[in-house]
């Protein structure tokens, strides 16, 4: 899928919603704990009930391989699943991976081949050639850590580099920008920085952007609506926990379609607003 | 197993060498590649061979998680393996994680619980909720990466920042270094950057640093130890493809103990310049 196969798909569904698979086996209700597969067992439920209101799923990473190779059999299924049954879904490995070149190169063989994944979070650290082997692959993804959501975010991403007017996350986007084009480069901007969401926009107008951070870590989907989406869309943004963990009974993926609906709605007005669609 | 048991381990086996497990599945020997677990048979004959000589190993996830599920299987095998024969090597899982504290959370019970690894490396970009959760695991290590040996180690990491005379890697350095202490946290700095060991000295004197592009990648020992090693030791260099991949055939293994006890050996007489051992 390029950005503009996103953006066809962000005007069908009226919704930019990306619901995050973060799911930890201690959330889960207890009658799908049993299972040979919980955590597949969970998403499928969570899948069923939210796949016409959502434009990408994003499995992370940690919560799978926290239980090892069963962990990873989980998400498997879980990939298989989604391709199977709802191919249009644009499906993100939030797993934060980035290493030397013939490394990046393996994780990509992991996430791409392997796995059916669109796209794959990194971390910028490493530079240019542990970015690179991911763009090798045909309508695959990279979303690129810019700024982050976290209060860590602080610590370097907003330090000010010499003879520049630029903190370091602003370098991160203008100089890997160039790596790329906007068919197979993302940004994850957190929702916590809203307020910085114009900074980027002036850097990377016409990029994709990722932001966490809604919900469960307190960002305001308008606020960041408002500063972040463009002409073609240009904005996906997650919730994890506030939608797949809003109820701990069997219920879950029920009141799961009702928050995922409420942020549905919002987002068409926003959509609406923006003239990117019409109202119906 | 804290600094104090990684410098006896480097006295007892006089050496501080790592073994870096990127155990590329095409490149093991075909006899293997039909084996249930083609991974973990080429790691067990390489373990065999080596374990006397070394004080670490280093599994490459990458290379694992390239054949999905199976190959974190063979990841868990390989773990166990070592944990049960060579209780006294210090395990090193190279997957360069790091997000939210949440997720880290999860990240370190993958690698600390489940599986039973000493040291994680981990991507220091978004900051100390991205760092700490690893470090409330007792005896338990986070490796940050510092400098790294790639050429993209001079998109970010060499950036001079402003208000200081220090590069990226230089604050990264130390302001991490105050989050936890040389019990727990060691620093990945590359092998091709030699000349830079000096720096990285003045800022963390007491920290083990551990140094990846000796041999494959072209870093000279020599140097790096001269600079590197410190009177409780304070370093590990790693070598991977040249030696587990020194020859192709099922001699592989035998092959690196050859490969491995030429750096030993060289080991070995650094330490005796430095003082740190006694000659024979």
């Amino acid at each position: 899928m390029d950005a503009n196969g996103l953006f066809e798909q962000i005007k069908k569904k009226r919704s930019y919603l990306c619901i995050g698979l973060d799911t930890d086996y201690s959330r889960i209700p207890r009658i799908l704990m049993d299972k040979e597969y919980p955590l597949y067992e969970f998403n499928k439920q969570i899948i069923d009930q939210t796949h016409d209101l959502v434009v990408a799923y994003k499995p992370n990473l940690a919560f799978y391989e926290s239980m090892g190779a069963a962990g990873w059999v989980n998400l498997e299924l879980t990939v298989q699943y989604i391709r199977e049954q709802y191919p249009d879904i644009y499906l993100i490995a939030d797993a934060k991976r980035g290493d030397i070149g013939n490394t990046s190169k393996m994780y990509a063989r992991a996430f791409f081949q392997h796995m059916d994944f669109d796209a794959i979070t990194v971390a910028p650290y490493m530079g240019e050639d542990s970015v690179k082997p991911f763009l090798e692959f045909e309508n695959k993804w990279i979303i690129l850590l810019a700024l982050t959501s976290n209060p860590g975010s602080e610590d370097f991403q907003m330090t000010e580099l010499k003879g520049s007017n630029s903190k370091l996350f602003q370098t991160v986007l203008s100089t890997t920008s160039q790596w790329g084009n906007p068919d197979n480069m993302m940004y994850v901007v957190g929702a916590t920085q809203a307020s910085m969401l114009d900074e980027v926009r002036k850097l990377v107008p016409n990029h994709f952007l990722l932001v966490p951070g809604i919900g469960a870590q307190g960002g305001s989907l308008a606020d960041v609506s408002r500063a972040g989406l463009n002409e073609r869309g240009g904005l996906l943004v997650n919730s994890s926990r506030a939608i797949i963990f809003a109820d701990p009974t069997d219920q879950f993926a029920r009141v799961a379609r009702v928050k995922a609906t409420e942020v549905q709605a919002e987002m068409e007005q926003l959509l609406i607003e923006k003239r990117i669609i019409s109202a119906k």
